[in-house]
C-alpha cells in the first residue's frame, strides 16, 4: 500500500487513446531503421519545392504585409485568400463568394473540424472503403460508427449508402489508398444521394491536380451546382464540402488547406476551428496567397506531374518484374500511391510489414485504412518520394520479405 | 409535402454547436461596426512586433533550411525547437529533454489537445475561476462538466478542489480574465494537491513575460519538479503541463506554442496531434527557432512592457476618472487585463455590452467566463492593443453606456 505522501496513480488517457495497435508500434519504429526506404507514406519530392520563389514570397510577406503575416489574421482565414479560393472554384453553375471557404491548417485540419462539427458519440460515417488512415485517426477521438461503402462495386446503391449517415466521405480523385478514380455515373449517383437523404457529403481531394493520364472528371461540388438549376445560386448552397490543400501543389510545411461549403456548414467549421487553432498561420497564409495570385503552383506544376509519371511507371516495371506472381495491382491514373492485393488469401500483410522491416522497406498494410483493422489482403506502395533507383531497391526488398512471410 | 425530387432536410450538426448564445452574435455583430474602440479581445499591439527581423528569418527559414520550412515536420515539432524549448525553461531540479515537449499551433491548439487526450464524454474539469473563454471553446466539443474553484478565496482547499477532476485548469500569471496573480502559497498547494490526487495540472501561461511590476513567481512546473527530490529525474515525469506560447513575446501569426509534460502525456498528445492538423507549419517552427536562437524575444521585451505598462496605467486612470463609483478593480501587476467588478449587483453587463455597442466600444462580459454563463457582474478590459488616448475615450463611451443599461 502507499505511504501517505505516495503520488496518487494519474488519472487515465482518454478512451478512444486505447485503440492504438500493433501496426502503430511498427510504423514508430522504422524511423529508426538507418537505410529504410520508405514506400508507406504519402509524402511529395521536397526537390519540386520551389525554393527561391518562396523564400522571397515569405520576406516580402512579413515586410510588406506584417499586419495579415504577424497578426492574428479572423478565424476564416485572411479575405484575400478566402476570395482567392472562391474564384479559383468557380465555374458557371458553382458560384461561390468568400461566405463558402474557410481557410484551414492542412487538410488533415478539415478533417478534424468536419468531425466537431457533426459527429456526437456514435455517430454514423458512410465511408468510401477502404479508407484515408488519415480520416479514421481525424474522427477517432469522436468515437463514430462507420458503414463502409465501395464506389466501383456491381450495382453500386448510393443512396442505401449514404442514408442515415451524418455524413458520407469520398476521395473521388486517385483514393487513398487505392489511387482510383470514382467514374463519372458513381459521381453523379453519390450527389444526388446526398440531396435525396440530407446526409453531408465530403470531397477530399488533395490529389486533384496530380492526374497523369487524361482528362479531369467533374468535381462532386461542381455537380451538386449543376443540380440546383438556373439561374445557379450564389453563395453556392449544396450538400457537398469540398476539403482542398497547397501541400501536394507547392508545399506541405506552410499546412494552409481550404473547405468549400454552404455558408451554414462554414459558419459551424468557423466555430470548431476558433476551439481548435484560433486561427490558421498568417504568414502561412500570405505565402499561400501571393504564390497563388502570381501563378507559382501552375508554374511548377508540369514537372511535378513529369516527375510523378516517370515514378509511378518505374515502381509499376519494379512489381511486374519482382511481384507479379504474388500481386495484383492497376496502374493508377494519377495520384501518389499504387494498391496491390495479395492473390493468396493467406498472406497477412500485417505480418509482411513486420518482415518488410526487417528488410529495410516499409509499406502501409491494408489494415489501418479499414476502420476495424481486419482487411490484411493489401498493401499501399507509395512513389512520390523515392527516385526511380529507391523505388526499384525498394521492391526489390518487398520481395525478399514476402518470401519470408 | 415536399414532391420526390425535392431534396430531403440536411443532417444537423453536433448537439454542442446549438449552445452558442446571445454574446456570441453580439461579438460577431461587433466587427461591422466603425471606428468602434474594442477592449474586448486579448490582442497585442502590432507596433511591437519587430518586422525587418522577422522578415529577413523567413527568407532564411526557407532558402536556408528548405527541409525544415516546406517538408513535412515530424508531428512533434522540429527537433531543434523542441530542444531549444526544452532548455529555455530547465532548471536544476526541473531537467527537460526533447522528449517532454510539443510544439503546437499556437496556444489554443495545446488546449484542444489536452481536452482530446483527457476528455471522454461528460468528464470533469476543476477550473480556475473566472475561467478563460478560449478554454471553453476548446473544450466544449467534447461536452465536458466543470466545477469551478478560486485559488484566492480564503481558506481554499486545493485537493477538494482537484479530486477527482480528469484535470485542473489554471493561469497562475495575470488570470484571463481577472489578471489577477496567484500567490506561492496557493502554487505549493496546487502542486501538492495534483499529486495528492492524481489530478494532471494544467498551467496555462501566455503572460507569464508580461510582468510589469515585481519579480515572477515560480512556475507550477518547477514547484512539481522541485518535489520529486534530488536527484532530479531527467527526462521531467510529474503532474503538471505547462503551455506556453509566442504570441505574446514575438507575434500570433506564427501560431507557435508548446506544450511541456512528462513524455507519456506528450505522447498522448502527439497522437490527438496527428489527428488534429499533422503538424505545425515548418515555416513558422523555423522562423520561431531562429527567432529563439537569435535572442529576438529577449531583445523586444523590455519595449513591449514599456509599452504595456504605459497603457494600463492609462486604462486604470481612465476607470479612476469615469467609473469609479460603479465599478471596482485592482491594477494588475502583468498581463493584458483588468477585471471590472459592478458595484451595483442589478447591474447586467451583458446588457452592459449592448449599450457599450451602441456607444461603439466592446467589452467581454463576465457571462462568457463562466461556463454556465451566469456571471453577470463584471467585465474584462484589454489595455493592450490601443493606445493611451483611444483608451481613455474608450472609458468614456462605456461610462456613458453604463449611465443607459
Amino acid at each position: 500500500m502507499p505511504s501517505e505522501t505516495s503520488p496518487a496513480p494519474r488519472r487515465p488517457f482518454a478512451a478512444w487513446l486505447g485503440e492504438t495497435n500493433e501496426v502503430t508500434r511498427l510504423f514508430l519504429s522504422a524511423g529508426a531503421i538507418p537505410d529504410l526506404i520508405n514506400l508507406a507514406g504519402g509524402l511529395p519530392e521536397p526537390a519540386t519545392f520551389p525554393v527561391p520563389e518562396l523564400a522571397e514570397l515569405a520576406r516580402k510577406a512579413v515586410a510588406e504585409h506584417p499586419g495579415d503575416a504577424l497578426a492574428y489574421p479572423p478565424i476564416e482565414g485572411l479575405p484575400a485568400l478566402r476570395d482567392r479560393i472562391a474564384r479559383r472554384y468557380s465555374t458557371e453553375a458553382l458560384r461561390l463568394t468568400r461566405d463558402n471557404v474557410l481557410i484551414v491548417s492542412g487538410g488533415m485540419q478539415g478533417l478534424d473540424l468536419v468531425g466537431k462539427a457533426l459527429l456526437d458519440p456514435g455517430g454514423l460515417i458512410a465511408a468510401q472503403a477502404p479508407t484515408y488512415l488519415g480520416a479514421l485517426d481525424a474522427w477517432r477521438p469522436r468515437s463514430p460508427r462507420y458503414r463502409p461503402f465501395r464506389p466501383d462495386a456491381n450495382a453500386f446503391d448510393a443512396e442505401a449508402a449514404l442514408a442515415g449517415a451524418q455524413f458520407a466521405y469520398a476521395v473521388p480523385n486517385f483514393s487513398n489508398p487505392t489511387g482510383r478514380l470514382v467514374g463519372s455515373g458513381t459521381r453523379r449517383a453519390l450527389v444526388e444521394a446526398a440531396e435525396a437523404t440530407g446526409t453531408w457529403l465530403l470531397e477530399d481531394d488533395p490529389y486533384g491536380a496530380l492526374y497523369y493520364d487524361g482528362e479531369p472528371l467533374p468535381r462532386l461540388i461542381e455537380l451538386a451546382a449543376e443540380r440546383a438549376g438556373e439561374p445557379a445560386p450564389e453563395p453556392y448552397d449544396g450538400p457537398v464540402l469540398y476539403l482542398g490543400t497547397l501541400s501536394k501543389e507547392v508545399a506541405p510545411g506552410l499546412r494552409v488547406g481550404w473547405v468549400i461549403a454552404a455558408p451554414e456548414m462554414i459558419r459551424a467549421l468557423t466555430l470548431a476551428k476558433q476551439g481548435s487553432d484560433m486561427c490558421t498561420g498568417g504568414l502561412s497564409q500570405r505565402v499561400a496567397l501571393d504564390a497563388l495570385e502570381d501563378g507559382l503552383d501552375r508554374r511548377i506544376l508540369p514537372g511535378i506531374l513529369e516527375t510523378y509519371r516517370r515514378r509511378r511507371d518505374a515502381l509499376c516495371a519494379a512489381l511486374s518484374e519482382h511481384l507479379a506472381d504474388r500481386f495484383g495491382w492497376e496502374v493508377p491514373v494519377g495520384g501518389m500511391f499504387v494498391w496491390a492485393v495479395a492473390k493468396d488469401p493467406a498472406l497477412d500483410t500485417d505480418r509482411l510489414l513486420a518482415a518488410a522491416l526487417e528488410h529495410k522497406v516499409c509499406v502501409a498494410p491494408g489494415s489501418v485504412f479499414d476502420p476495424e483493422g481486419r482487411d490484411r489482403r493489401a498493401i499501399r506502395l507509395n512513389f512520390t518520394l523515392n527516385d526511380e533507383a529507391r523505388l526499384a531497391e525498394g521492391v526489390k526488398r518487398l520481395a525478399a520479405a514476402v518470401q519470408i512471410t
